[in-house]
């Protein structure tokens, strides 16, 4: 199947990479104005995304074009590459996300979101032996008066738990960090969610930096605020909605990183282009290829749209009272696959992606959705190495029980987002026939 | 030396109690202006309170009158009573103090406040057995929708932990309480507080309402949103600014108070006095007999005035930059006692009621405050039937090492909360001679 991708086009992307400020602001409205809510229930709890004339809010995302577009910086680590920053606009609460390549060589770009002379760097026993050393050079070069511990956590979802969250506050108090210290959180969702929940609640809020080191987590997990752990009964049951100071994205880090944790993240590249942004979701069907040949243009590029939509999506609805909720396309059905088939088995965007299909499959029987859509959902998923059906193991009742704790239940009623229209739209709703996600169970599950 | 306590005038209390909009102002304004910082390193955290001309911000909290004013009102479970109301003024996080005699034989209180259908009532196995019942009918009357669960958790500070929390989550779970669900707490401010950090844990955050049983929560800790647990090495190390949906003071639980328990909250209404309230002082020296017999005017009014006084401090300083800190007089030579001589075996208000001495004692010596005021403090909270001593086995070293794990320790520098000029004057300051503090607790230990 990669042999039908099309072949990664430089010039092409060059052109998308590097948007004026007005066609950003066009482009992101336009995707607004496609988010249809068609649920009565439902539309009464978006309200706020939408001014008092029923006129849709202007975006406040900017992307600041880097000096050096992306597609022509340099791959290498030279430390005075300049970074492309996508800006996430929540008032005070703001933060900029630094997206290139070599950033944790520019010591300038931590130290400047570092305000007490104390951190705590807390990452897992995979990622340590790779970058903490670095992140610690660039945390003080020249920069003696700063105090810097680290607390290494055991690696895997199964520990994104209450009792490793606990060594975080043990090596915290222990270490004697006060309020003005700053958490460091270097490795994938799995360490940017508890060191984000940990930052949030020790001593009842201290600062936070994201350096996400995971495809996952760079186009994803790491902007927006949401933090937590898990519970035993169900995934990111506790958290805290709780801002970064910043994030740093520096792309090098992906070099390391396995083949199937790089597709997993893919599934959340994806989903941007299905909920929101048409235009992506077709550069992504031309440059597949290229990103998982690891092209670190394609990457940066990819990582840099993300983030985009995401911030958009999130400074218009920061604690998901609508809008938000449609990034968890796939979601509902990937959680239930994730928790059946027990935490660390399958990949977060293995089981989105699976979850996506289910999603799609469900819009297409409601008649919402072309059958073309169905397929090039199916195809790009397939190109990006990712799953696109749940693991065999999973029944009906399996699905419907864990769907039934769902954070999208509101008052006993299962919201689920779903494609509707031409690509790039979704609703979130209640307001769908049942039989069609009966009939989507039963076409997945074997019983 | 109750003996010596003035009597207690209705006459002179009605005019306090019902003091007009203006007059609350001035006087919020007034005890602002004497909120002083010494230290230049301070002074810059306390910049929001000011506004760009250097003026003092104008305090937010408005009291509204109630129908009859306070003293007038029936003691009885008149269930038409009007509460006495405080306004909490955080933006679109304000919220109400209801404070009066019967409360929680009044549903629509409650019921206006409860936007889901389901309820989660936390409280514990002393509380429930007295008011569980009736908390319920109060959320359930002529509300045949609702479904109210509770959680008994053990009684107790030395329960306040990781691990009690979790059986919240484990019950709210298994109900499947969705993220439009209400958690209520119902007790102390054990309770208010570890209810609070669920709440604002559970599904990243849901909604809380506060119905304190002791002083000490009444007073204090069901207001401003501060919540959390304990870690072994120190208290409230954990937990998240979380405000509730308002908070439900039914004066009547008081009755089934233990004395000490009684006692213990009244360190913090004499903190009020000490820190910013003159005149509220000076009502409790002439009114302290009154409390101790319970007298239910008394009480609301020194409730009333406890809750507005804190909720102007909260109003102004949310996330405890600096002025809020001003509210922890005695709390950090406090926390020490409590945490030296384990949880539960002291009671928090009377080891700040010690703590109090102490500071008082340190101001002394630093010639900040005269000789007077010294005795008065002293006598007041002997008066309350308060320790004035920390307990005998402290060392200096134990309240060393634990002060050098406070909050409010920045950048290894112990700031304290120290009186500072005529009664009602305080400063939060890291600038004061160390003799004085060495000197101080010396003076309290015996090595
Ligand atoms: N907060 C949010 O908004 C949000 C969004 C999406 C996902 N998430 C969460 O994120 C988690 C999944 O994140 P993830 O996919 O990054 O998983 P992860 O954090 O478990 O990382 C995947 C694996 O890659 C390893 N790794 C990380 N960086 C590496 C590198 N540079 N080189 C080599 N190995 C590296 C990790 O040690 C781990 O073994 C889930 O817990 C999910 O719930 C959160
Ligand atoms: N969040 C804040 O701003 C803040 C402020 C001050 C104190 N606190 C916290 O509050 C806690 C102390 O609160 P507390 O003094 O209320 O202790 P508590 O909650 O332990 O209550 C004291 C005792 O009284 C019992 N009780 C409660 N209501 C009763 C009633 N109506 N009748 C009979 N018995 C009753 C309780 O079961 C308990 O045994 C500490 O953990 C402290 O850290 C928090
Ligand atoms: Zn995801
Ligand atoms: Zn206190």
């Amino acid at each position: 199947m990669a042999a039908a991708a099309p072949s990664f086009c430089p010039n092409r992307t060059i052109s998308l990479s590097t948007p004026s400020h007005n066609h950003n602001q066009l482009t992101s409205l336009h995707s607004l104005r496609r988010f249809s809510v068609s649920s009565s229930s439902i539309s009464s709890r978006c309200r706020l995304l939408f001014d008092s004339n029923n006129r849709i809010l202007t975006p406040t995302v900017k992307a600041s074009a880097a000096a050096t577009p992306v597609m022509d910086q340099p791959t290498s680590s030279s430390s005075s590459a300049v970074p492309t920053t996508v800006d996430v606009d929540l008032g005070d609460r703001s933060y900029p996300i630094y997206i290139g390549s070599g950033l944790l060589n520019q010591p300038d770009l931590l130290q400047r979101h570092v305000h007490g002379k104390q951190v705590l760097v807390v990452t897992n026993s995979t990622v340590a032996p790779l970058y903490l050393d670095k992140t610690i050079w660039a945390l003080t070069d020249k920069n003696p008066n700063i105090k810097v511990e680290s607390v290494i956590l055991p690696d895997g979802e199964q520990f994104k738990n209450m009792e490793t969250l606990m060594k975080v506050f043990d090596k915290a108090i222990e270490s004697r960090m006060d309020r003005r210290c700053t958490f460091v959180a270097l490795g994938g969702g799995v360490i940017g969610d508890m060191c984000g929940y940990a930052a949030a609640s020790y001593l009842r809020g201290v600062n936070f930096i994201q350096i996400p080191t995971t495809v996952m987590a760079q186009v994803d997990s790491s902007v927006g605020g949401k933090t937590g752990i898990n519970h035993p009964l169900g995934k990111n049951m506790i958290g805290a909605f709780y801002q970064p100071q910043c994030v740093l994205i520096d792309t090098d880090t992906l070099n390391t990183l396995p083949d199937r944790e790089l597709a997993s993240g893919l599934a959340e590249v994806i989903k941007y282009g299905l909920i929101r942004d048409a235009k992506f979701f077709e550069w992504q069907e031309k440059n597949m290829h290229a990103l998982l040949a690891r092209d670190p243009n394609a990457f940066a590029y990819a990582i840099k749209r993300s983030c985009e939509n995401k911030a958009e999506v999130v400074s218009l609805d920061e604690k998901e009272s609508g809008l938000r909720a449609t990034l968890n396309l796939g979601h509902t059905f990937g959680h239930a696959i994730e928790t059946s088939s027990g935490y660390g088995h399958w990949f977060h965007g293995e089981a989105v992606a699976a979850g996506t299909v289910m999603a799609v499959d469900m819009s297409y029987r409601l008649g919402w959705i072309d059958d073309s859509l169905v397929k090039r959902v199916d195809m790009i998923l397939q190109q990006a190495k990712l799953p696109t059906t749940p693991p065999e193991a999973m029944t009906v009742e399996m699905f419907k029980s864990v769907m039934a704790v769902d954070k999208k239940v509101a008052d006993g009623l299962l919201r689920l987002i779903l494609l509707k229209g031409p690509l790039g739209n979704c609703v979130f709703t209640g307001d769908y026939d049942r039989k069609a996600l009966d009939d989507t169970l039963h076409a997945f599950c074997k019983s």
